[in-house]
This record gives C-alpha cells, structure tokens and sequence, in this order.
C-alpha cells in the first residue's frame, strides 16, 4: 500500500493523519553519506502547514525525529526509519463524516476497500500529512544528489488560470533556482505568483478550493538512465508522482502538447557540444525511449482542486442509503499546489537517486 | 527492463525487432480459463501492421504460437508463454543509422546505456514491435475480464489538431463502443476519422508524422480496487500506459484540466441510483483516493509523433562527434496513433486484471 | 535489507541494536482483524532477554508501541508500525572491538559491505535484537491463524548433544502444545530440557556457548499453498528463516535423512479419512511439489552456536592487518536457541499468513 | 509461480514437460558479454536424460534455440529468451493417473491447487524437466562468473548410505573440480561413485528409488555480498535451491553439524595471507552475518528419493474417494541426484552473479 520499491531503495510510508505519528523507513542509501539535519529541516519547512493563511490552520512542527540508520549524521547502512509525532489533532471534526462521504475525497473508497475499519479521522492514510515523511526520505535524497552534481527544482506552474511562465527546457539559471527554494510561493514570475496568492485567497472566501500545475526541472542527470518498456523513467516516475495525493495528470517534455506536433517539430536536433552530445531543443524532456539522454528532465503534475470545501455539496448517507448534503468542516488547504512542490521535488529525488545507485 | 510485476499478474515481455522472434510470458491468470484463440487473433489483428496505406508497409501476421500454460484452450494455472516469428525484416536498411543516431529515437540513450552492443536493427527493444506481445497479454486479459463484465474501450482522441468527441465520462452506449472495435478507424465521430485519415496521408506525402491522444473507457470495475499512495491506481496504470513506446503524457477524469477547476466544480456529488452509490458527474475519472469508486474509468495517454520521418533532420556522427543530417528509410507509421488504441486497451486490461484478482 | 516481500504481505524491520530503538512496519494484513495486545504480549516475553541466568543479562522489555494501522484495538487497513525503544544500552563495551572482527561475527563482512561506517554498537543491525521486531510481526500473525485455526508451535529439537524427542510428524496432543508456550525452557521431554539447562551454564561457565535445532510444527493449514518452482512453500519458508541470525540449515519433514531413504520408504500413502485425502505417513513435512497437501507442516531450523565468547580466540587487526587475540565482553546468550523458539514460530507465521491471504 | 526475482537478475521460467516447450527468459545480464553456446551445451548435456541406464528412458536433446538477447554471441542488454522443444512425449502413460496421485508426488497437491485444470502429463510444470531451462540461464551466468574468476563446482556428497568424502571447505585442486565437470558420476571418490552406481541399478531392478545430498563449493567471491536479515546470502541461495524439485533440506558451512559444536570450536579465527583477511577453518561456509567473507562458500541440498517408482503403493481414487493402490509408469529416473548436480550449480550461479552486479 505505501512501499516504494525501487531498484536498490525502498521506502516504507506509514501513520495516518491522526494516529500518534507518520513516518518512514528508507533502505537502500549507501553507507557513509553525511546527512545535513539542518537542511533536511529547511526543506521539510517548504512542505510544513500553518505556514500563512493561504494554507490549512493545522501547525505541526514536522520536525522527525530519527530512530535508526544514522550515525554520527551519517548514514551507516542500515534502514533509516524517521518518525514524526502528530500534535495538532483535532479528531471529533471528523465524527461526523463517517457516515456521509465527502465528494472528491476517498471516504468512500477507503469505507469500500477496508469495509468500515478504516481511519477516517483527518483523512487517516490519505491524507496529506502523509507527504511529510516521503519529504523526509526524498529530502535525504536531495542531498545525495546534491553532492553528485544533480539539482531538482518545481516551480508552480499554475494555479486556476494564473500560470507562471514556464520553465526553460534548457535549462535556468541557478539563482532563479535558488530563488524558488527560499520563495514562499515559488513561482519564476513575481507577479505571477502574487496573483495566485489573491485568487487563492478569494476562493478560500468562498468557501471554495483551487487546483494548479506543478513543474519540475532536473539538471545534471547523466544520460543513460531507464530502460525500454517497464523500466522508462517516464514510467517511474509518474507512478510514483501519482502517490502524491491529488494528482490526476503526469507529462514529460512536450507532453500533452506533443500530441498535436509534428515529427519534424517536435524531435529534437543533436549536436556536439564541448565534446558533449546534445540536443538543440528539448521536447523530449530529457528521456528518449525510456532512457534519460543528458538534458534536462522537464515534467508536470496536475493537482485537482482541494476536495475539502466549506461550500455545502450533495452526498448520501451511507446507513439510510439516501441523499443528503455535507459541507466539510476541518482545517484545509484551500490550494495544496504551494505546499506540493518541494513534495514533487521529494519524490522525484527518490525516483532518480534509485535509478542513479 | 521488460518486466511488469503485478499484485497476481507477473508479464515478461522478450523479443527484438529484427530477433528471431517477439514474445511474452504471463503468470498468475486463474487455472480453468477458456481462452478463445480467435477472439484473441481479432484483437492482434486491430493492431498488425500492414493493413492500409496509413501504417507502416511491414506485413506481419502477428499470429502467436503457445509453447505452454495452455490445455484444451483452457489455463492450466502454469506460465502462459506465446512467441511471434518475425519475418518480414529488411537489417539492411538499419545499418547506416549505428553511427548517426535518429532524432527523437532511443538510438542514442541505448548506445549509452548498452555500450554500443545493442541491437539497433529495426528499433530492437525499444520498437513499437513490442508492443504486439503485449497486446497477447492483454488479449488474454481483456477475455477473463469480459466474462466479469468490465469492458475496456479506447478510441483516438485527437490526431495533430483534429479531435474526436470525448467519451462521456458518465458511459457511452454498447452499440457505439462496439463499432470502435470493428472500425478501421477507431473514433466516435466518423467525420473526425474521415479528417484524422487525410491528415495522415498528407503528413506522410510531406515526409512528416502525427502524435494523438487515446482516450480509455472502462466500465463494469466494482468499487475498492487500488489503495492510497504508492498503490494507487492511477499510478499503476500509468506506470504501464508509459511502458507503451512513445506515450508522453497520461491523465485521468478531468486531469489536467482539473487544475484550473474550483472544488465545487471538480467534486463528483454522491447521489443513490438503483440502491447503489454512484456520482452525478466523473471528474474524478472513477477514481477517488487512488481507489476505484465503481464509476467508468476514464484516462488518456499522449502519444507523440513517429519520430522516424523521411524529411532531413540534424544529427551527429557519434564517431566523428560532429554534427551531420540523417533522413530515416525503413518502413514505419505517419501515426502510430489508430495501432496504439488496441495496446492501450490491452494494457489497461493487464493493470485491471492484476487489480481485481 | 531488512525487507519481507510476500505475496500480500510486506514486512520492514529497522533499528540497530543500540540505536534508539527498532522496530517493524507491516501492511497488507486484512482490515477489521483485532489485535490482543495482551496475548502480543506475552509472546514477546518469551524471547524477551534478561529472563534467568541462561540467557543475556541485558534487560530490555520489549514493549511495543504502536504508531499507527491499529484503531481501538483493530487493524485499520494501514500499514502497522511498531517501535520498541533500546534502553539498557552499553555501547562502550563494544568500542574496542572495531579495529579487531569477532570471530563468527558480521563484524569483518559488515566492515566490508559498509566501508566503516556501519553502526557495530552491539552488533548494530546484525543484532539478535532485531529479532524482537519480527516477534512483533509475526506475534500479529499468530493472531489472525489462531482465528483461522492454524497454530504453529516450536521446541527445542536439541542444544548441543541433548536431543528432545522429535514432533510427531502426524500431530500433537494439543496440551503438550500448550506446555510448550508456558515452558521457559520449551522441550516435549521435561528431561531433556533440564539437561539442556545444565549444559548452558556449564558452557557459560567455561566461556563458551551451544548451538542447537528448533523444530516447528503447523496444523491446520489447508492443502493448496504455494506452488512449484520459486514458488514452493520450503523456499519461502526457508528464505524467512534464513533471516533470522545464527541459522545455518533448514530442512522440510524427513529433510536431510530422506536422502538416505528408499523411494518405497519415504513416498508418504494417501488415504481416505472422515471424508479428506491424508497420507498415513508424513515424511514430506506436509509439502508436495512446493504445495501444502494438508497434513501438519514440520520443519527445522539449525542454529550455530552464539559466537561471542568470553574464550580468548584468535583474530586480526584490520588498521595493522596483523594476528591479535580477542575475548568477546558485552552480555551474550550462551546459547541462543531457547529465545528463538518463538522467532522461528513468528518467522512460519508471517509467511504462512501472507501465502492464506 | 515460476520466476526468480534477484536484485538485477530475473528469471521467468516457462512450460510443462508434455508442452510443445519449456524455455526461459532471463534479464539483468550486462550488454556486450560474449556467450559460447558451445560450452553452455556441454553443461546441458550433463543434466540432459537418456545418457546411460541410470536415468531415464526419455530423450531429448535439450538444444536451446535463442530467440531474442543474442547478437552476434554477445548480449545485447534486451531479455534473453531460449526455448527448448519437447519432442520424445509420451503422453498416454500419464493418462490413468489423473484419478489417482501418486505418492510423494505434486498430482493431488495440483489437483487442489489448479481445481483440476493443471496439466498433469508428465508432471507439468512441476516435472524435474523444468530444470532444463534453469540450466540454461544458470550456465550462462557460469559463464559470466568464469570471467570474473568466479568457479562454481557440485560433486554428489552422498546417495543412499554411500558417501563421497566432502569438499575440503578452504577449497579444492583446480584438476580435482575439472574433473568433476566432465565425468558420468560426478564424485571425489571414484570408489565412492562406482559403488552409488551399484546401488542405484539395484534399487531400479527392485522397483525403487534412492536419494541424496549434492554438495557445492564456490571460491573466487568477494567478500561483502548478502547483507543482514531478509538480505543474508544464505537465504537467499535457501529460496532458489528449494526451487529445484525434490530438495528438502539446504545448509551452509558445518550445517546441521553446527549446532552440536561449541563456539569456540565453530568460530573460524580471523587470520592475515598474503595481505588478505582469511579464516583458517571454514565452519561458517564462507557467510558470516548473511555476507560473504572471501573464503570459499560452501552448502549442501538434501534430495529426496525420486517418488515414481514401479512398486505398488497405497494411494486413493479421487473420484471414488476411496482405497486403491498405484504403480507408476513413464520413464524415471531410480535417482535424481547424479543430473541434479549441474542443476544446483546453476541455480547457485544465478544467485551468485545477481548478487555480484
């Protein structure tokens, strides 16, 4: 249910939104890497809730706390398991939903899937909470490939119909990226960014949510990653990018725009470069047949509007299997887009350290 | 590389282009399944090359021979293993193109990954080739699952700039979905076809190619199949949608569009119908928390343009290392769009199957 | 490493033995089974150390606490994870023992693997402690066969030269089962077990310690679980309890004595009993062809004697690379075999529960 | 059912003894390694039946034909797929027995497994037959291993009460292991092999089968393969040899003996040669905490005696539910263990080199 299985790592996800903790198992780093806590911390900070008012109400310190696998902050082989505790519960906010599901969220399903024994309380395992441990492993991971020369920076893309401007599939520049890292809302253009933090605003006021792109840039990736079939990165990555809660999209490179080019349009020229094989444009977003080819990884996930409103929505009542109308209490993100960057930058760190070991 | 690990389903696909043959093995299909050899011809042959002046001019029969796992044209619980000859292989016209690798082809990224000793004749593994075992698999599957009474349908989206009318997401009429089945040309609009059609003719005089999008229906799924995160549904599906040559992009219910859609929006009520729980809308594509809702499953996967064109392209001369033009012979798809439909039906069946077991 | 991947089960161990604590994260257990701490409980004991003078004088008491997949007492669904935390921890014992490798030890191998940086503070992840975790686990599935009606009990099959009387291939008296889980020293003969206990602490007294064989007996396991070739139930069963430290053979029903018997001799006759197909004799241990065939499952388990000793022995310095001698401190069991009778029953549960699911 | 999942390395092995053929497809091999097909027949052949009067009647030639992953005698990093056709069938021997399982065989276990759709004749996918196929990928990984200086030998330890003496466990001559792989009877001892040549004629004159132990020796392997816990070399070289049919025990180093032996006596002193870090006894087997210590390896696997003997045995009418008594016809062999020798090599080179890449 929640295990990454990767080539050599494999991550172990557990906890529920309001069960005593979340967290983590991770095994598979090499023995010996330093870990910096204090830039694991800055980068769980970037995920961390109650932040400002455009996201959720709910403070947790998201501050892990690490049982096993380190050593002198440095790994020693071993499985690294990292537990944080959940503070900030407030449970009988749910009591109420058991019985009638909310729309767009897996009350349902999981009622379906584990016939009434499920955790619902905060969305139990499908909540958001749990994208604080895939950022502590994929946090780990950062700094591992930080140090072999492999950078990962998202961007929010779009928000509703705001759109920050695009990443350059060539590559940016470094201190735009690093700009991203520090922004609180981590778009290239400022401007874009401020309006997206104003239609956010306004749809919280309405009792209403907003969904938005994510895109992500990965420089410094060696050509030769991936394989043909079931071992594309494509296909690697985007099935760990879909264990993100809310995603429903994934593209690389060109993407869905690919569809409506041409051949002579959309493949990309190589050429020499300083002794380098290159392309001349990149709307194959780094990878070809599966396999990464040097450039830039480029791609995009669509998150859905945050299912959680307080707008008043149908739904039924499960027990007397008749209609009735919800509307959901707790305390949510109106856009979860801000706070699922650096999640998207987590998970595809995982991703790509695996197929790197 | 070639290997799909299902929950209960465990596919190995082999074979190259131009190899002795193409082939797969399947495990994990119940014992005691009849297997009606002719439907599953039927199913290869919507997928076949040679079949009008829009593929390619290879002409294979794609007929599979059993070697094992079958008895009397039933399962008998052991691996189900089919190989394909191949026969109509023209090696020579792939000899030039080992040094100069073909833009928007895995001539380069294998050359990295494999040294320079794999087999580039006629695409190798990374040929659309592969998909014909594939589509054996997921014949085999898409039986079991009729007689469940799921149905997996796909049709061509888009071609270039030509679209077809969606599916509607709430389902579509028996009698439509079957003439997909039997169409030349797998649309529902036949006007859309007629157009999709002459566009490829037109790109294949100009030496050029098409990308589309295929859009998958599937209807009859209970509810409470996937789970949250890493076993979501929509991530195992996409993991196998990207293992289709070509597929850059896959998107589920509303996808990308669900990011610019407000939460009032996007939610699906829950309403009663016939004393079953069902949604009055299907943004959510039939999936709610990674876990199927018993709504119709709607997803679409992007294909880009066939990379191999006629018209002169820039590349370089890996043993010169400088740069130089190519222009790619052999016999290969303006589009591989309308051939794709079939595999993309196929794979679905393969993920649903291994779900549902 | 630390990873069971079963069928439906998935079982990760972290810790190290003076890390700040281990612990497991199961999932895939069916949502709804309740969970009797209690009765977890005092399984736990019975590998607990510290118990009497024949076993280590560290003294932990393995109290799990659960930080998620249980809800009033009842698995929710998500994965469940446990953590014991290490509180009687001596680290400075071991500090001398880095530059010279423990004879029979992982020391020297985890040196090699880790480059040095393993955590070999206790024995770090090569720890019998880690056993605790899997006695977690596997305590849990003990629960889910007994509602099942399938037990699985194990005794001290020998210590040394002392043999207790093999399990009845056929069954046992269910009280003599009962006994054995109360017994701090469990044997089928008083007797023999005494005289285990007298050659412990002699060995003890001497510096030196026993190894032994644990035997295990299943009932209640219906015929129809796994399957030929990788699947067969000996490998699974085998792969498991090859985990667990110190076991350096396994072997099914008349294991390795069947390759000294006649094919007449050992083929096992069915019969016909109330209506269910038995063989009269059960030399397969209640395997055929990797397949449980319904009869009890009886296997071994043999385990070499602990290898730290108080003995001086001969070993090397690694920084000098010259012969020195060492003489093991810390606190060891003189003989590991009593405290594994539960791990080798946690170990069969585990797989046997997850080849039911 | 039928795959072998190593960290690189997977084997999907197919077919059933009457199938029109068994093959398998392997994956993980590095591209660019040479094949000498040559050789690989020379290993078939020693497994291959119809050599001499003790093994079976059948004949076949067990010629792989290679389908895919070959170029030129070089692998091409695309799976490896060969298939060997089954020719010299003789279905209707197995015809009476659907009805009636024989003792110590997979038919009733089978029966309950595939619901009576199993394909039976021959033994089907549980027949010694599928070892074919294992050798093929097993004696291309020997191959690989060879070049990396890597030998792997088996000699017969014991069949029935006669034994071979054991392989010295600090290693053998070059001249005595190259022997072993070219004679009829593989065993140290010549002595030893005529006389379990003796006594396996008698026991077929008699109607009778025996078994026996096969015993392996590997030297060449770096230290630090395995790894502690589920990743322990023992464990995993346990799973795949319970692969092979009839064995029913696996130990490593002293084995079984270990756990009648004191610590001080089983515990291999560390020692400095020639700048390496070596043992000067080999209790261990060359595996101390689940990894490999540079000394040789060395383990055992308990065949059990082949269970189709010409003796009339109990067993029941399935249909009838009721007494009957059984004597098996078709060709078999009166011992395994003599073709099983180059079986267990081959299963311990795939292992091996998995956990070598």
């Amino acid at each position: 249910m929640s295990l990454y299985l990767g080539n050599k790592l494999r991550l172990s996800v557990f906890g529920q939104s309001h069960a005593p903790a979340v967290g983590m198992t991770v095994e598979g780093l090499p023995a010996g890497e330093p870990v910096d806590l204090e830039e694991l911390q800055r980068f769980l900070n970037r995920r961390a809730p109650g932040g400002n008012a455009l996201s959720t109400a709910r403070r947790e310190e998201d501050k892990p706390r690490f049982l096993s696998g380190l050593l002198d902050d440095r790994t020693c082989g071993a499985p690294i398991t990292a537990v944080i505790e959940n503070h900030d519960v407030r449970s009988k906010d749910y009591e109420a939903l058991t019985d009638v599901p909310r729309p767009g969220h897996a009350d349902y399903t999981a009622q379906v899937k584990y016939g009434g024994s499920q955790d619902q309380r905060g969305g139990g395992a499908f909540s958001g909470r749990m994208t604080a441990p895939l950022c502590v492993a994929g946090g780990l991971c950062l700094q591992l490939l930080k140090r072999r020369e492999i950078s990962i920076h998202a961007h929010i893309r779009s928000i509703g119909a705001v759109e920050d401007r695009p990443f350059d599939p060539m590559g940016e520049e470094e201190q735009a990226l690093q700009l991203l890292q520090q922004a609180e809302f981590p778009t290239l253009s400022r401007e874009a960014g401020a309006e997206m933090g104003r239609r956010i605003l306004q749809a919280k006021e309405e009792g209403d949510s907003l969904g938005g792109v994510v895109e992500c840039l990965v420089t410094g990736l060696p050509a030769g990653l991936g394989g043909p079939l079931f071992d594309g990165l494509e296909g690697k990555l985007a099935a760990a990018l879909f264990a993100i809660p809310a995603v429903k999209g994934v593209d690389f490179g060109a993407g869905f725009d690919a569809a409506s080019m041409r051949g002579s349009e959309h493949n990309d020229p190589f050429d020499v470069c300083h002794g380098q094989i290159v392309t001349t444009s990149n709307h194959a977003g780094g990878i070809l047949g599966g396999i990464s080819n040097g450039m830039p990884l480029v791609f995009r996930a669509a998150f859905k509007p945050t299912p959680s409103i307080a707008k008043e929505q149908q739904s039924v009542s499960l027990s007397r299997m008749e209609r009735t109308t919800v509307s959901v209490p707790g305390r949510h993100d109106p856009c979860v887009v801000p706070r699922a960057v650096p999640v998207v930058e987590a998970v595809a760190a995982l991703v790509l350290l695996d197929q790197l070991l």
